[in-house]
């Protein structure tokens, strides 16, 4: 392990952070909160542990898969660490345990709050909590490779670790340049979002929170009903379309950039997030015809619920608890399945959907024909081995996950199916889960306040697991990965 | 495909269902029920068709694959295609298609019934109920393979398409003998449970409908309340035994009968298995103690419902729906880990699971040291790239079926938990699901009744290809299978 090497990137990390919590400090003597100490402490204390790490000399800058798991793992939770005391000295959530739950559902994009009443919050608070989904949508180390040109090629194990999806590739041969066109767009597109939320009547302060929400694909609001509470169709499919958009591969918005619009359009990830949103949106609105919508409210609640849902944003704009159980089953799977991969958005990835689905139907290929070579295509291009492997491991490793958070959170909360949407929801980063009659705890409208901390603390590690696509996390759990050699 | 093959031993299939079918016809005579004419009318149809297949010839007698899997699962479609006659003749079974669904369910071992009230019914029919469960345990094409010596060795290819899990080795190096073998074992069991169940104090017939019921972990009952009816430790304990007994590994039996004990005990699966079964019967037990169970009583029901549930038998002794979440969110993961594979058990198969994780870990090792060479393990024998890839392929076909199954039934039952634990309960083929506290419609003491004939005919092709491990009936729905060439 490159000790020297982990610490300094980690340093790094925790500058960004200072930076990024001056941010809300403004925010808070525009609107004269007088709460600049809440985001001074944590700030002075990130600046004295990370600013010394610049005085530390790296002769060996290799950094290896190992060290790229370990540097982001750490990352996450140090940056959760410390980025939930200014909740605390807020008083927004006296609880330190709650108060980190709620900032790795920020940084994670989950969304899953356990704050009861959002809304008599101080505006500098609640735009950090908006900032964090922003921060960690794109992911903080991305943001640190796009500003720090001194790292080898090796920095790809890091970006790797960071970015969701099953392959990641640079965009440009420098990873730096990569790392900058990737924030390039995030932010171009943030903004547009902004201009289009101004347009429909929002205050910029709302504007910037939900652009940040939806561009993280997080979900936090500042309204207890999220955006059911705007009642405007426009705001809704602006938003909706948006969640779409944050849900897409970057690499084709890059392609679109270049002007290469035909192989952007063909990517086959698109075209399947496109099939499955479109699809899951026609038969749920079909379906909630039964409860008493007419069809153009049908299809806009659909619309909204699906696109939110399927880019991992978890944004609500009507209680889709009380809907029929069709519907319900389909937002699950969808939960499950989750945005592209290189996009902002959570869950397991069209593409690794896509790469298990085609890897099965090759098996049954080979099965009829056992002397026939059968090779899987994805993107136009064979699949190599070791990746088709690491899809399955990390199908195999969710589910797993899956089933013991499940049932630990069974010791807590007696019902089954709250602890299992609870856990679906967390891994996935959607947000809402689905509550039950009896309960209603954590669904669209309710939250995971009632959880005891144990639970919380699972679920957190849980929303990492997901964030980061597991390995990372399950590495830094692994003794072997601490042994020298 | 060698269409003459898969016709003659598709013959010999209605030939033996004919002879089988005679059984319960004895036990009518016996009670003097006047029921002949139900079974004469299917044994004749099954005459009729079979016996000219005997002056078939087939100057090629080669079996590859796709011949053993469409063999199989062509033969347990129409096998339960005419054992479902007796039921409706009988007036047991009004409705030709719920007949079918409880004769998929016995042939399958799954155990899930539509029939609200059992007692009334005669005993000859409650006989071929159970005895369905006998045939299915150890697989009708296994008998097949035992009584005629005419096959050559690439009828190991239907030996591997009927047996459960993902390796089938020959115990002996002629097919018939280990099919001879294997169905000495599964007899000699029966009866040594006969003796104990009689022992107990249980009628001659009780006890054969209750061993065939066991040795097959099918789950059918002639009681309303299943083995809670008959309130007797000793009977639950004897039961409870058997069902661990039969969801074990037939190999193990077979390497004990040849005095090769230390080999035996040494089976990973076994061991698994073993300690699978262990620590959730105390996990529940101390689970259930809070709703009121001493801990003899809370000890007994959890070791009864542990072993009925892991080796997929299904038979109820409490009504665990009113036990806490934990207990019923670790019921639901046996139900899907299952018993172990070369059993008369189903689920995924403990050493699916068991091969799963490996692999997994194993992955894990490989991303610490991408140049070491780490290999997967199991029973003391190198794992082989195909038998790995296959049990993945199983694995995401089982999780894909699941989730689409439960999806349609949300069509038909407004109820996601009822229709997720019905689905898993009958790709399980364990029986019993969860109920839920609206309808209580598949839990331990409901039944499938009240779903459409559509969800009867989907749930009854899920228990299929839980039985039959996913491939055999896939395969028969791809028109590939069926090209000439």
């Amino acid at each position: 392990m490159n000790y020297k090497m982990v610490v300094k990137t980690l340093g790094k990390v925790f500058i960004l952070e200072a930076f990024m919590l001056a941010i809300p400090m403004v925010v808070g003597f525009i609107y004269q909160e007088n709460s600049y100490m809440d985001y001074l402490l944590p700030i002075g204390l990130l600046l004295i542990l990370g600013l010394p790490t610049f005085l530390l000399r790296a002769k060996d800058k290799s950094i290896y898969t190992k060290e790229g798991f370990v540097i982001v793992s750490l990352a996450w939770i140090l940056m959760s660490v410390f980025g939930a005391i200014p909740f605390v000295l807020n008083g927004a959530i006296p609880s330190y345990i709650d108060a980190l739950f709620e900032t790795v559902s920020g940084f994670t994009t989950t969304g899953s709050t356990i704050i009861s009443d959002i809304e008599i919050l101080d505006k500098s608070i609640l735009f950090w909590r908006a900032l964090t989904h922003w921060l960690g949508g794109m992911g903080v180390l991305v943001f640190v490779l796009a500003l720090t040109p001194g790292y080898n090629s090796g920095a790809m194990h890091v970006l790797r670790a960071e970015s969701p999806g099953p392959t990641v590739g640079k965009l440009v041969s420098k990873l730096s340049f990569t790392a900058r066109i990737l924030y390039a767009i995030y932010v171009g597109l943030t903004v547009l979002l902004v201009v289009f939320l101004l347009i429909g009547g929002m205050s910029l302060y709302d504007s910037l929170v939900h652009a940040f929400s939806t561009a993280g694909t997080g979900g936090f609001s500042i309204k207890n009903q999220s955006i059911a509470a705007y009642n405007s169709a426009y705001l809704e499919i602006v938003i909706a379309v948006f969640m779409f958009i944050f849900g897409i591969n970057f690499n084709v918005f890059y392609l679109i950039l270049i002007g290469n619009v035909k192989k952007a359009l063909k990517s086959e990830e698109l075209r399947a997030y496109f099939f499955i949103v479109v699809t899951a949106t026609i038969i749920i609105a079909i379906n909630i015809l039964s409860i008493g919508f007419n069809f153009g409210e049908a299809l806009r609640y659909s619309f909204f619920q699906v696109t939110s849902i399927s880019s991992t944003t978890g944004f609500v704009s009507a209680n889709f608890d009380g809907w029929p159980a069709l519907s319900k089953a389909i937002l699950i799977v969808l939960t499950i399945i989750g945005a592209s991969g290189g996009s902002t958005g959570g869950g397991m990835k069209v593409s690794r959907i896509a790469i298990l689905c085609k890897s099965v139907i090759s098996d049954i290929k080979r099965m009829l024909h056992p002397r026939a070579v059968v090779s899987v295509k994805f993107e136009g291009e064979l699949l190599d081995k070791q990746t088709e492997k690491n899809v399955y491991s990390y199908f195999i490793l969710w589910v797993l996950i899956v089933a013991v958070c499940t049932v630990l959170l069974c010791l807590d909360i007696d019902d089954f199916l709250v602890n299992f949407t609870a856990t679906i929801t967390c891994i996935s980063n959607v947000g809402p889960g689905l509550s039950n009659a009896g309960l209603q705890m954590v669904g669209p409208t309710y939250n995971f306040a009632l959880y005891s901390p144990f639970s919380k603390v699972l679920l957190s590690i849980v929303m990492l697991v997901g964030r980061l696509e597991v390995f990372p996390i399950i590495l830094l759990f692994t003794p072997r990965t601490w042994k020298r050699g």
